[in-house]
């Protein structure tokens, strides 16, 4: 591991999700619930480039918020699917800050992200319940591609 | 101004403030009052560069989210002080939200930056007990260097 700038908490984070790409991956994830690299790729909303991707996907695996494996169903394509874990979903309420903070400020479009406004608007209740479902759905449910 | 990627909440943050040095000068004015390019720069405890420190500044202006100007007691010495504004300010809740992820995750030096985590710790209250003094200090008492 390459030594920290400062072990400041802001500074912490910044390091490894201060960029242009990485929080948008894991808003794809979390929020619309894409978990194959392909869809990370051809559905980006911001047009990301593959190599991009590739990176970032790698870093936020050494980091230990996202996993990599093959979900039941789809054993037999080995076709990799990417999963949240505890610490990537533990992003959630910045979420809800910076979508609060960007509605505020800047040039957001409201109809269209309404979902995740709507998130904001259902405070701690509809966080916990979020949180609870990708919990169910990331955490325990996909096989660990490293097993045997 | 540049076309964006998108009009995603979460990507116009990121737009904003997504890179690895700008929400380490606005930590740096909110948590620690530095207000001037000087203390930015020699105190920045990640050695920011003097290049990039005003290339961020500058944009922090062009976004709103910093003011320059001559404080009262300067006036004759021309130097410029730095501002915040209600829109960096409310950053304030993000800021609180990294602190605690990183708290919980990350490898931060918990007992040098206890005030930081201490804020985290009272709540909603403590949050807006330093939000109005950050208004207090930054958004009605720097005079505008741009007026006569």
């Amino acid at each position: 591991m390459e030594p920290h700038r400062s072990h400041c908490p802001v500074n912490l984070m910044v390091e490894v999700v201060g960029d242009k790409w990485t929080l948008l991956i894991l808003r794809d994830m979390i929020f619309y619930n894409r978990r194959h690299f392909n869809e990370l790729l051809r559905l980006s909303e911001e047009g990301i480039a593959s190599n991009i991707l590739r990176d970032r996907l790698a870093m936020l695996e050494r980091e230990g918020m996202v996993t990599k494996g093959r979900s039941p169903e789809d054993v037999h394509k080995q076709k990799l699917t990417y999963s949240l874990t505890e610490k990537s979903i533990d992003l959630l309420p910045l979420f809800v800050e910076a979508i609060g903070w960007s509605a505020k400020y800047l040039s957001v479009d409201c109809e269209k992200y309404k979902p995740a406004l709507k998130l904001r608007a259902g405070g701690p209740a509809a966080l916990e319940y979020v949180r609870q479902k990708l919990l169910r759905e990331h955490v325990t449910h996909v096989a660990d591609a490293s097993q045997p």
